[in-house]
Order: structure tokens, then sequence, then C-alpha cells
């Protein structure tokens, strides 16, 4: 419950919801880890964050995955950077609807990423140099392993959840199957179970663009000290084509001018036009092109009813936890259909599921909006998981 | 009516049913054009296509207008090119739905195009260079112009039909409101009265990655003996995705791996994928980067009602044509909800308009595809307007 109000400063609130100053944490891992493709990587490093404390019993922590341009950054803010706020900071934080007031909240980079946990710009230990192109592909199940493996140094043995939207929701599904005894609840937000056709011929595109920039040197850029800004640039601006709803793009840009006139050249005419030039020059500047690819690959390859020939139902049998699926319904990307493919699988095999699809204008990106029906599905849902850790600890304490 | 058809091959049948050997013919226009973005292009020729033969009064003739990537080649073969057929010879020819025993039909390559007519490739008179980027940036206004000084030249005064199919239908709509008494019928297919935002930004993806190819040479590749074919490339795999539907795309392609086995690497592992490379190459092997700029800028500029303040129907007052409108019910590029403005504002004006929504799976290339359901409605319109046609020639004859 929050204090009377009245003389609070409105700074001050804002640092109350917010976890205030972070610093990332790393772990460097000495063991080999087995990979998907068939090798494995020798030594690796990850990045994370955490906030909130951990409880007693070890069972308050949750674990939110990220999805393609995200980080461990969940919350908060760097003491250097103070404007450099976490991704889901309208999550995850005091009072939020992941409320690290309660739990134990770890955010972790993924492997292959480029910001801090091992990656195609880190040097190949076989080699020397930057592996490049020369990275392993890695899966989705690649990085839950990586990710169990930071929770056993943790020393957590059970998260109360795991959590993620988009790709990151496709991580928390991978930890229902691959762990289903380490995970009370899966939280899985704008996802799907399996890319679709056009899913992957969006990615491919992008793909293409940056493969075939001059500047990608075969995914060796670094050496020769350029970036294929290009093609990164062009492949974010097909992927933010696909992250905002027709009517949403229609209702922020529309057909407006930038001068209320045609230019007849190739410049910028329309709103919409600078919007996009905007968003890919400012990711091609701090984004790495092989991160681009390695994490379409892993969008592209998620499919865990493949080796169940397709059949969904069979792939979550073994799972344990309980469910709470989001969609959003103008989320034309992962459309709510996707999400219902895996709520009939879960109710096929009896699973406890929750179900929201929330009427929302903002296309796939509202799974990062503020929405207060949205934020109110998750509050409800993190107060059940907090009543049920109450109950079995004050259990604990009576016995 | 076919003759028995016991002793005919089926090559004999397939070659009645063509307008068989075709030959381009051009017109050299000396008058300046002038243009919309303030200037007149000096001179130009115009590269055309007919069909059919142009009955006595001149009331028979039908112009086809082309869209992004056709030309004047609407119909029947080349001699020295019989695999080269022309892009809607299966709505064109004889006893087709366009049927070439009755109609007159003219096929135009647009100005600024790569296929005959001026365009940027050719020289700019004064500088004796190729005009290149500085060709300069046409709208589908100038477009109707130019179209109109050639229905001139072929004593065409008036148009039994104007027809299109997307920027074609653009065509065909500007044409109804440029010269409303020179029009009887417009056909307009799968396309739209503006573009929406989500049009132009995928417009705009595709013309940036053509503009910072390297070899694009600010449009001047000419001289430098390359081809902007990586930017080419990106730019028709995007368009291609546009085209397509997404259940299209899931029932033709879905997640068919090529070899069965995932890659771990960045060649192709979706059938998905090959499929758009490969006509990402072959696009990029014909088509002139120049011209897929101007195109797509003049898809981007197209909006009527603009200058009547957004109102459409006010666009569309003056109109004397009857209309056909056509949509397909999975095009999400020109989704039938854009046929519907054009529909409501015709209605508003007590236009005669027959509107036809055909549930057809291929997206927005369902308008060159073979489908009964929209042949017979293409085929059923005509009949009504060639029964016109003899109905006033009898009355003719008779008075």
């Amino acid at each position: 419950m929050l204090p009377a109000l009245g003389f609070l400063t409105s700074s001050l609130l804002e640092s109350m919801s917010s976890v205030g100053i972070v610093a990332p944490l790393s772990h460097h891992f000495a063991e080999p880890l087995p990979l998907q493709n068939g090798t494995a990587i020798a030594d690796y490093t990850l990045v994370y964050e955490t906030y909130g404390k951990l409880n007693a019993d070890k069972s308050n922590a949750v674990l939110v995955c990220h999805a393609l341009n995200a980080s461990h950054h969940v919350a908060g803010v760097y003491r250097d950077q103070p404007r450099n706020v976490g991704w889901w900071d309208n999550m995850v934080g005091p009072g939020k609807p992941l409320d690290t007031d309660k739990f134990f909240v770890i955010g972790v980079n993924n492997l292959g990423s480029c910001f801090g946990s091992t990656g195609p710009m880190h040097p190949n230990p076989v080699t020397g140099k930057p592996y490049g192109a020369r990275f392993p592909v890695l899966t989705v199940e690649d990085w839950v392993h990586s990710q169990a493996r930071l929770a056993d140094v943790l020393g957590i043995a059970q998260f109360a959840a795991v959590m993620g939207g988009s790709l990151g929701g496709m991580q928390a599904l991978a930890w229902s199957m691959m762990y289903p005894a380490r995970i009370r609840h899966c939280i899985v937000i704008a996802s799907t179970p399996k890319l679709s056709a056009q899913n992957i011929a969006f990615n491919d595109v992008a793909r293409q663009a940056i493969l075939t920039d001059p500047d990608f040197h075969g995914g060796d850029f670094y050496a020769h000290g350029v970036v294929p800004k290009r093609g990164l640039r062009v492949a974010r601006m097909i992927g933010h084509i696909t992250y905002l709803s027709n009517d949403d793009m229609a209702e922020k840009f529309g057909r407006t001018l930038r001068t209320g006139e045609y230019q007849f050249g190739f410049g910028i005419d329309f709103e919409i036009e600078s919007y996009l030039r905007y968003q890919g020059d400012k990711f091609a500047e701090y984004f790495d092109a092989n991160t681009y690819l390695l994490i379409t690959k892993a969008l592209d390859y998620f499919d865990p009813a493949r080796q169940f020939g397709g059949d969904l139902t069979a792939a979550l049998a073994n799972t344990q936890a309980q469910f709470l699926i989001t969609s959003f319904s103008t989320d034309w990307r992962f459309a709510p259909e996707r999400s219902h493919e895996i709520l009939r699988a879960l109710v096929n095999n009896k699973r406890k599921v929750i179900y929201a699809e929330i009427e929302a204008p903002h296309g796939h990106d509202a799974f990062l909006l503020e929405d207060a029906r949205y934020m109110n599905v998750l509050r409800t849902y993190y107060d059940g998981i907090w009543n049920n850790i109450l109950e079995t600890s004050q259990r604990g304490e009576q016995a």
C-alpha cells in the first residue's frame, strides 16, 4: 500500500515506482555448453541484472526473457546513464505488476547478443579473433539451457515464473517443456508456437539486407572497421512495420506530409518515412549485425512441436507449470490465433491456463506498452502467485 | 462459340484462345508533356501493343493500364520470344473475358518504365546522358495525360473501358475523373483510392534498399556499368511478401524445409526463403532501379481526394463512367475495405457501379491469376459493354 501522497514530490513518486539505480552482473561459465546444432560453445559469459530480494526459501524468483533487440536491462537505470531505462520498466518495479517488493526478478542477456553476454563480436577462443558469422547459430532451447545454468549458479531450483513477450515468450514456453519441474508459472505474451511462412519471409528479407551489405564482409566487419549499417537499417525498418498495427500506423502517421507538399524526389515526403528511417538509423548505431542474424534464426527455428510430428499437444504433455497466455487484438505478427494454438494444446493436456486477449491498437509492440487492462491482467496473475508463495511459506512455518 | 473440339489438338486450342504473335508499336511525342511536379518532359516515346480491331465508329477500344512491374505486353507472345507471354493473357484474347474478337485492346507502357517507353535509362536531351535519378518523378495523373495523347493519335475519342489492377486500377480511376467524357466504363481491380501509411512504409523500405545500395551511384549506375542488384532484390522480396496472402504463403510453403533439416547457417533453410530469393534475383536481372523508385512514388502520391480536402465523393463528382470495382478477400495490400471506400464515394454520387468481392486465397496477386468467379465477373461485365456497343451501332444503322 502506498503511503499518503500529500507531501511527496512527483520525482520522489517516480523513483518509488522504479527499481532505481541498477548495475549489471556477470558470470563466466567455464564448462562447454552443448548446442542443438551438434557443436558446443567452449566457455561463455552471461550478463544479467536482478531486482528485489530472493526470499529465504528461494521461492520468489522470476526470470524475464528478452525479445529481439532487448537485453538483461529490464528495469531501472544505470548510475552513469540515467536515461537508459530498462525495456520493461513499466512492468517490473516496486508496486508494478511484477512487484519487486515481492519478487526477485532476473533479466538475463541471451548468448549471441550484443549487450554483454558472449556474442559474435567477442574473440573465438580457437582463433583469438571475433567469432563473426562463425558464432554458432543458437536456438531458443540453447538459450534456455544457458539460463538454467545461471539459475543453478544463483541457487534457484525452481522459478516462481518464467515470463517473456514475443521471442521472450518462446523462451518461457521452452522452459515449461525442458525444465517442467523448475517453473511453477509460465507467462507467454504476444508469442507463437512457431513462425509462419510470412514471419520467416520477413526475417529472411531482413537477413538478406544485412548479408548482401558490402560492409558485412561475411560477418567479419569488425576487422574492417566498418558496420553494415545499410543492411541493419533496412532490416530494422522491415521489422518495425511488422511491430505496428496497420490501424495504429494510420492513426499515428496516416498520409501526413512532412512539409505539407509532395517533394517529387526520393527524400522524405511522409512522416511515416521519417519515423521509419529514424528507427532504422538509430538501430544501425547500436545493434550488431551478426546478432541480428542469430536472433532471427532462433525465431525461425523455434517449433517445439516439430519433434512430435507437429503435435503441439504432445510437445506440451510433460509440462507441469500453470500458464498465463496473453495476446493483443491488432498484433498481426503473432496474432491472437497463434496464442489460441498454445491455449488449445494446453487445454488438451488439462493444464491450468488463463488466457487474456487484450483489445489494444498497438500491434505487436503492445506487449511493451502501458495498457491498463494488460497491466491489470499481469498484476492479478502475479498477485495470485504471491499469495501462493505466502500460503506455502506459512504452511512451512506452521509445519 | 467454340467449334466442335474433337479434332483440335490442345496446342491448337491454346493458340485459338491467345491473341497469338504480337509486336510492340511506338509513337514519338514531340510536344512537351506538362507534369504535376511543375516541370515538363520535352519529348518522349510511348511503346504500346494493340489486340483485336477498332470498329468503324471507334466505340470498342479498351485501354489496359499496367501495375508496378508489368508493361504494354498484355497478351500474346513475340515471334522471337515464344515464352514471353503477356502479363494478362488469361484475361485478354479471343473468347477471353476481355474478348479481342469484339474489343480493340491497347496496352501501353507507362512513361518512366524500363520496357520501352521513355524512362530513366534513356538520354536526357539536355545532357545527352541517361536521365538516371533526374528523370522527373511522375504521378498517376501524368501517366493518364500521356495515355490520353496516345488515344488522340489512335483516333479514339472515347474508350469503351479503361481497366487496370492495383496501380493500373488507380490509372483507370484517374481516367474517370480527368477525362470523364472519354471513358464509358471504368474497371478498378484490387486497388485503393490512396495508399495507407503501412503501404507507404513498405514502399519506402524498398526504396531505401535501392537508394543505399553502393551500386546505385545516386541513380547514375548506367555510367558505372553496374546495377544495384542487392537493393532491387531486397525491394522485390519485400514487395512479394505483400502480394501474397498469409494463408496462401502458409499453404504453399508453410515451414517446409529444403533439406528436411535445419542447416544452422544463413543459407536457405525454408522453401519460402528459396522462393523469395529466386523472385528477388530474377527481378534484379531485368528491372531498372530508377523505374522502381519512380513507380513506387507514383503509388505513394496517388490520392485524388487530396485536392478536395480528403473528400473522395467530391473527387469523383464529375465522373460520367459506369464502374466495376473488384477486390479479393485475402488481399491485405489493398484490402476489400479500400475498394469499399471507392464504392461508397461512387454510390454517394449516384453512379452506376457494380462491386464484386472475390473470395480468393491468393492475396493481392489474385488479380493476375486464374479464378473462375473472378473471370466470370469480368466476362459478364464486358458482355454487357459489348451488348451496348451492338445496340448503339444498330440504332446508328437504323437512324
